[in-house]
C-alpha cells in the first residue's frame, strides 16, 4: 500500500479572496484530486489569496517548508491580466524549475485552443513539494490537471527517493 | 466598435540597418498586421537596428514606455549565430515572460521543420505592451504570426482589463 | 568536404561515478554520435561526473572554453530526484538558453509517454559551444537524440558563421 500524497490547493484571486466571488477552481480541483486513483492523495490545506506576489509567495514557502503539501496546485493569475503575478511568485520561491510540466501542459491547451497562447504557467520544485501553476477558469483548471495528472505521483516518488522503474526511462 | 490596436515592428539586423540588404521581413510583417481583420491594428512605428544588446533594448523600451505600441513584433537575431542577440536584450527588459506565446510558435515551427528547434524566440509583457520576437525569415515570420495572431488581440484586452468572457477561459 | 564537429560527452551518475554501476547512456550516446552521417562528428572527450553543480560545471566550462567540443551532450540528472541538478548547472553557465531545442526534446518525449512531464532538460549555446541536455536512460537518450540530431549540425555552422541557404529559414 502506497503513501498517501498531500495536496495543497491555492486559488489566487482578488474578487474570491475579498468574498465578491464564489472559488469555483478551487473545489473543482480538490475534486479532481480525490477522484484520482492513481494520485491517491488527500487534500490537507486549502486557501484563497488575493493576487499579490507577497501573499501567493508566503502561502507557498509555508505549505512546503512546513510539510503540509508534498503537491501544491494553484489556480488563476496565470494571464495577461496587469495583476497576473502567480507564475512570478511562484518562480522566486522554486529551487528548480520543470518545464517537462510546463510544456505538457501548454502543448495539451494549444491543441484545444490557440487562446492557450495566453496561459504563462510555472512548475517546479521547492525542497520536496512539488508546485504548478493551473488556470484560473473550471473548463481550464480540468484539463490542465488531466495533462500533468499521470505524472504528479512518480514526481513525488521520485523526490522522496521511492523510484520506480517505470519512471526512471525518463529521468 | 473596438479600440485600434498600435502595433510596433522592429528588424534586427546588421546588414539591413547599414543598408546592406533590404529589410524583406518587416514590411511583410506590417502587410500581416494590416491584413489581420481579428486584431484589427495599425503600425504606428518601425524601425531597423543593428544586432546588439543596446539598440535593441533602446528601441523596445521606448516604444512600451512612451506608449507607442501595445504590442511590439520584433524580426531576426533569434538564431544560434554568434550575434544572434534578441530573445537576451528581449528578456532583459521584460516585466513577465509568457510561455505560451513561445511555445506556440516553436511546436507550430516544429511540425513544419525539425530545424525550427534551432529558433530561440522570448515573448512577454513590458507594462502595458506585449513583446515577441518572430524569425528573420520572410517564410518562418508568416508561419510564427499565424501561430499567434489569434491570441494577440486578446492579449492586449486582457492587459487593459477589456476582459472577453472567450477569453476568460484560459487565463 | 565539411569540417568534423568535435562532440564531447558527459555522463552525470553519483553511482556510475563511483563505479557502482555501469555507464550504459554515455557509451550509447557515442554511438548515436559516430552512426550519425548528418553530423559527422567525433568524439573527442568523454568523462563521468557525480551530481553535484559544481562537477558538472567544471567539465561544460573546460570543454567549451578550451575548444575540446562544438557540442555537448549530457546524460543524467534531469528529473526530479533531489540530488538531480543537471539543469542547474548548465544554465548557470550558458550564454544564451535555446529554447526550441528544449521544446524539440519535450514535445517529442511527451508523444512517447506523459511521464516525459517529469524531465527538466536545459539547452543553450556557451562561446562558441552548443550544450544539451539528455535524459539518464538508454531509451530515452535515443529518443531524444533522435529529435534533436536533424539540427545538431547546422547550430554548429550557424554559431560558427558558416551559414546554410536552408538554415537561414529558421534563424
Ligand atoms: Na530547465
Amino acid at each position: 500500500m502506497s503513501v498517501k500524497i498531500k495536496v495543497g490547493i491555492l486559488t489566487v484571486s482578488d474578487s474570491c479572496s475579498k468574498g465578491e466571488a464564489e472559488d469555483l477552481s478551487g473545489p473543482l480541483l480538490k475534486q479532481l484530486v480525490l477522484d484520482d486513483s492513481s494520485l491517491d492523495g488527500e487534500v490537507m490545506v486549502t486557501e484563497c489569496v488575493p493576487d499579490t506576489i507577497e501573499d501567493i509567495r508566503r502561502v507557498l514557502v509555508s505549505w512546503s517548508d512546513g510539510g503540509q503539501a508534498d503537491i501544491i496546485l494553484t489556480t488563476g493569475g496565470t494571464g495577461f491580466a496587469a495583476r497576473d503575478v502567480t507564475p512570478e511568485a511562484t518562480i522566486s520561491v522554486l529551487d528548480k524549475q520543470a518545464p517537462g510540466l510546463v510544456t505538457s501542459m501548454l502543448v495539451g491547451s494549444l491543441s484545444v485552443t490557440p487562446l492557450a497562447a495566453l496561459s504563462r504557467p510555472a512548475a517546479g520544485i521547492r525542497g520536496r513539494t512539488v508546485i504548478v501553476n493551473l488556470p484560473g477558469s473550471k473548463k481550464a483548471v480540468k484539463e490542465c490537471f488531466g495533462f500533468i495528472q499521470p505524472a504528479l505521483r512518480h514526481a513525488v516518488d521520485l523526490l522522496h527517493d521511492r523510484k520506480r522503474p517505470v519512471v526512471a526511462t525518463h529521468a
